[in-house]
């Protein structure tokens, strides 16, 4: 209805619609020139649907899913129902969404000039519903976890995905479960599954013990297992390149990613392939950035005692191992480490020159890309997109490690002119 | 390039987009039924230049502001680029974006069916770049200060303003200045903003005091007051009503929303207004909530100490009093005030009945909804769309109150299995 309006204003467009008794219904002329997006005019509020869980769809959702592709489904649909076409999901999948996705690819204002990289972008994933990427395969795997009748899922996080498995879980009426192990983990990190509601189970072992049991536990019925095991995961987290390749009208010359478990990368190169399968042009090449004390993939060995200021990819034993790889090598990327100062430096340029706020981890893409361009390793032209995984009110210390609040002044302008001028 | 291999897969349209020098000049083959979104035809990258800050655009700029408001465009464009019709914005103000906007508008899974509204919807304005509805307005004040040649981004606020001036001012490469006065302000508070690199001036005064003198130092040349006296901060918020119109279809018949300084309910008004104004249809009836010790528009009187657990309508003399009535009184709504306990309750809920993490003023507009439906006060019918204006990673202390980490367990099946039964 205001699209229409936007289109009168411009005098160009003949759109007319009728409202009728209950605003729903209205009748359309299509205009001559259609290059606008014409949602608008949906006779039926299909849009309201799209949020709808946990009942399955009938059959019309997934025949729409391209009609609904418009700028206000996007803005109201999640992954699942945009994308339901090159995802494992039938016209009955429950069309779970949070509002995932979408996410904006952010031009480098300040960074990409500073190292003459003309088309230098950022994919916030920190804007999802929980902070992180993980909303995107989550959503996909709890969609499948209750088509299979489940009403547990279940996950040995303690950080990210355990946040994004609460969140869907307390969405859809299930129960979350996140199995942790005693000690070495810090309360806060668990705060926000606690809040969606999730059932804490602390066991007296290490990680890999609990990982175990909870394997165990995923044989009962009706219970889900999405640790990044879950295929689902990968499959929605894809996503992020057709959103990328949407946004920028094609895919990147190069892709700068984090990797932990592996997980993310593996997705990305999936999705890109996918898109070159279907609609031509060439895939990027895939650079994935892991931190110094945390680099399994650059050793070529697991990491007994993983250690790094970017927690999301403190990982010892990359579970996406070879999908890791093979995104490195099928791209010709490289999968490099960057040191924690690396890290803090692209994390403390993301905030201060771009007005990016991300939690460490996200910024090892960035420091990858500042080390190969310092070492004149970026020659190539074109597009170049840095994702970043993670919101920085997730890791709240890291926001302010090393910035001191100032000396308060007397309240005079004189005294306030001389702090603004220290 | 990715849409188009969606249509061809879909075998039923025919597009075909000719890129020329600039990129801007499209032919276009109208499809059949030119109901989907055609964006993905252009064969160079427009949309890459949305995200350009902060030079000029040229004034083709505005005119194609309708094109670019497709799906990919949404996610990337900001609120200028996509309303530049609707805002005091030329071609040559420069399209400043951090992402902003185009946030989901969630449909309720499980509070709606509870209460018996079938349509109920939550406009979920956490998921802006700096997590809460403060960047709409925000990147407006900036685009005008850049614009009006202001080199410094100056504020008294504490808490979501300052958080945003910083990353806008950060992005732009102005300088934040963020008044405060000392005591009675945590920390924590603005560690968002300094992480963005602004520079907190605190002074030894009352907050009133320091708005005083916040207010005395914008006389200066090259400054930018952005607190909510800024008018582009309105006219940037209203965007939040535009949007929630093109995801519903139309207007809803009811908006609930926090109220603290009243810019935003004021915002929200003006921005339905405009709608009916240029489309018709009818505008929804404005429900304030106020928080039970923060409660001036209710009492009809400033409140002198406001006290509420919600900081981000902790306020006792709003700047925007007569704009918050005249949307109350214009729209047949109401400005009432929840309690504590009913906006913790409303936080609870969100959490863990549609896994919506809110900051606690948030919540206050759904109490506000609670109490209404309990008092039988929503009869009439349609979408009831509350407005959720933080994100709850801005307040972790909120997320966890009352909640308790369970005690260690054996790491053997058997003890799980209790620790999940118990």
């Amino acid at each position: 209805m205001f699209d229409k309006s936007l289109s009168r204003n411009k005098g160009s467009r003949s759109f007319s619609a009728v409202g009728t008794g209950d605003g729903h219904d209205l009748q359309y002329d299509p205009p001559p020139a259609c290059i606008g997006n014409a949602i608008g005019i949906i006779d039926e509020p299909l849009r309201q649907r799209t949020a709808d869980v946990p009942q399955p769809k009938k059959a019309d959702a997934i025949r729409c899913a391209h009609f609904r592709n418009g700028s206000m489904a996007a803005m109201t649909a999640g992954i699942i129902e945009r994308y339901a076409a090159y995802l494992p999901v039938t016209a009955t999948t429950p069309r779970v969404t949070l509002g995932e996705g979408s996410t904006p690819l952010v031009r480098s204002s300040r960074i990409g000039p500073s190292i003459g990289i003309e088309q230098l972008y950022f994919k916030y994933e920190g804007l999802n519903p929980s902070g992180s990427f993980k909303d995107r395969g989550m959503a996909v795997a709890t969609a499948k976890a209750l088509e299979a009748g489940a009403q547990t899922l279940l996950c040995a996080s303690t950080g990210n995905t355990s946040a994004s498995a609460s969140a869907y879980a307390a969405r859809c009426g299930l129960r979350a479960v996140v199995v942790v192990p005693v000690g070495g983990i810090a309360a806060g990190k668990l705060a926000q599954a606690l809040a969606y509601g999730a059932t804490i189970v602390s066991v007296k072992s290490s990680f890999d013990a609990a990982l175990k049991l909870v394997r165990q536990l995923a044989d009962q019925p009706g219970v889900a297992l999405v640790n990044s095991v879950n295929p689902f995961r990968i499959e929605g987290q894809k996503t992020g390149a057709f959103e990328i390749v949407e946004q920028l009208g094609h895919a990147p010359a190069q892709l700068f990613i984090p990797v932990g478990n592996g997980g993310n990368i593996t997705a990305y190169w999936r999705g890109f392939g996918e898109i070159v399968m279907t609609a031509g042009g060439s895939a990027p090449r895939m650079h994935g950035a892991q931190a110094e004390g945390a680099a399994p993939l650059v050793r070529g060995r697991p990491v007994a005692r993983p250690r790094t200021v970017a927690s999301a990819i403190r990982i010892g034993n990359p579970a996406s191992w070879a999908g890791a790889i093979a995104a490195r090598d099928e791209s010709g990327g490289t999968i490099e480490s960057v040191s924690d100062a690396e890290i803090m430096a692209a994390h403390h340029r993301l905030a201060r020159e771009e007005g990016l706020l991300v939690e460490p981890a996200s910024a090892a893409s960035v420091a990858l890309l500042l080390r190969r361009t310092k070492a004149r390793q970026v020659t190539e032209g074109g597009a170049i997109v840095c994702v970043l995984t993670g919101h920085g009110l997730k890791d709240p210390q890291a926001l302010t490690r090393g910035l001191k609040m100032p000396r308060p002044v007397e309240p005079t302008l004189t005294a306030i002119r001389r702090a603004l001028h220290a």
